[in-house]
């Protein structure tokens, strides 16, 4: 069987995540449907992050096994055809595809997640852009959030932005990358690292707006990760905002 | 009674234009019912553009006299709070507010429209950007539709590109700049002109596409101009890729 690994966008709008799940509509149920149709057999796909629900994705990376011998051009043009044809919620489609051996696990080959988080700043709510970002109407010094944020690049024990429910056997990540700066009325927020742990860069986001708003000092920041406990972070920043952007192998 | 100047920003999906109809939510609608709760009292707008069904707005200028005397800052906050209250639809939201005197007037003051048409030119359907842009699958040649747009620029008759239902007294009008180039995976196409005719942008943008795909050359758009007739031109492209993004005093 010839395993193909597919680069996925998704809008996460009215998901439940990447996982299926039985509460309503997953990015995997999405595609395993679409790849049945393409294939003619049940599919299994696996994915580099289990995204939660109402995250986007620009750069999911995925892996599936199919039975039909099928070019890589012909699994991501069939793939988008059922994936939005009439009647279909047209928000997950395939925009790279390659044949890879079957060594190659979209999951545990990964060597790198990068995710994006967008915050629109600015007095008026976004309408074009609503689902897409957080809105955070107080202007906020992207520079001090950015400086608050070197304290969390590198190996740390994250428990303070790790959700109660994140099954990861240990809290020690190491953070390559935290990197904000302000895109016009909007401000970024990237995120680069092997694994992250359950919420953790919607927890981070949530700790360094109390940053760019003032609340806190820079070193508030090194405070709480140090403390080692949930209650002392940030607000979870809503899903709207996040995106995968990319995976390295 | 104050006059303000409004900047409106809209996601214009699923209304039936700027315009005030029977046969569904408009723009125009929603900005008079949120100024009615403000205002306490029945509210007119006039709008710079009277966009069609589905177009969106990025700088849509309006304006409206109310009763009440409030800061500009208020009756933008204000609007804003009644446009985006729980179980609104949450597609408009007025950007800027100024105070002006009763001689500027939203539509007969204005001396320059610009438009953004957005075609998402790639081979995967856009999902992030769906309702947004014109998805054209076919590899489009920016540069060719930029050459082969130049002719359209300046004083010209522009029936070929004029909708039956256009109300202008004329055909004639003055097309002061249209800019076509990549951006990325999207195709841009810049309009600006004092004013335009009934889907003129709209059945620019299709014409131009047969020269994007290769099927005219650059010539053709001069004959179908000089041809002054609606059937020598391309298809009508649709309004998801439209926003009017500007307008000069």
């Amino acid at each position: 069987m010839p395993r193909y690994k597919l680069t996925i966008e998704y809008d996460g709008t009215g998901l439940v995540g990447w996982q299926r799940q039985d509460s309503g509509p997953s990015v995997q149920a999405t595609l395993e449907a679409a790849a049945e149709r393409l294939d003619g057999n049940p599919c299994v796909f696996f994915a580099a992050g289990r995204t939660d629900a109402g995250v986007h994705a620009t750069g999911q990376v995925t892996h599936v096994d199919l039975v039909k011998d099928l070019s890589a051009e012909a699994v991501r043009d069939g793939l988008n055809f059922w994936l939005t044809r009439e009647g279909s919620r047209r928000q997950v489609a395939v925009v790279e595809s390659e044949l890879v051996d079957d060594q190659f696990h979209a999951r545990f080959s990964a060597i790198e997640r990068r995710y994006l988080y967008r915050i629109s700043n600015r007095r008026s709510p976004p309408v074009l852009e609503r689902g897409r970002v957080w809105w955070v109407k107080r202007p906020l010094d992207a520079a001090a959030m950015h400086e608050a944020a070197q304290c969390l690049v590198g190996h740390h024990d994250f428990t303070t932005f790790r959700a109660s429910e994140c099954q990861a056997a240990s809290p020690m990540k190491t953070l390559d990358v935290l990197s904000i700066s302000r895109v016009a009325d909007e401000v970024h927020l990237i995120a680069e690292s092997r694994s992250f742990l359950h919420h953790q860069v919607r927890n981070m986001v949530g700790t360094l707006k109390l940053v760019g708003e003032g609340k806190w000092r820079v070193g508030d920041v090194r405070k709480a990760l140090e403390a080692r406990d949930r209650r002392k972070g940030g607000q979870t920043a809503p899903p709207d905002g996040l995106y995968l952007t990319g995976v390295s192998y």
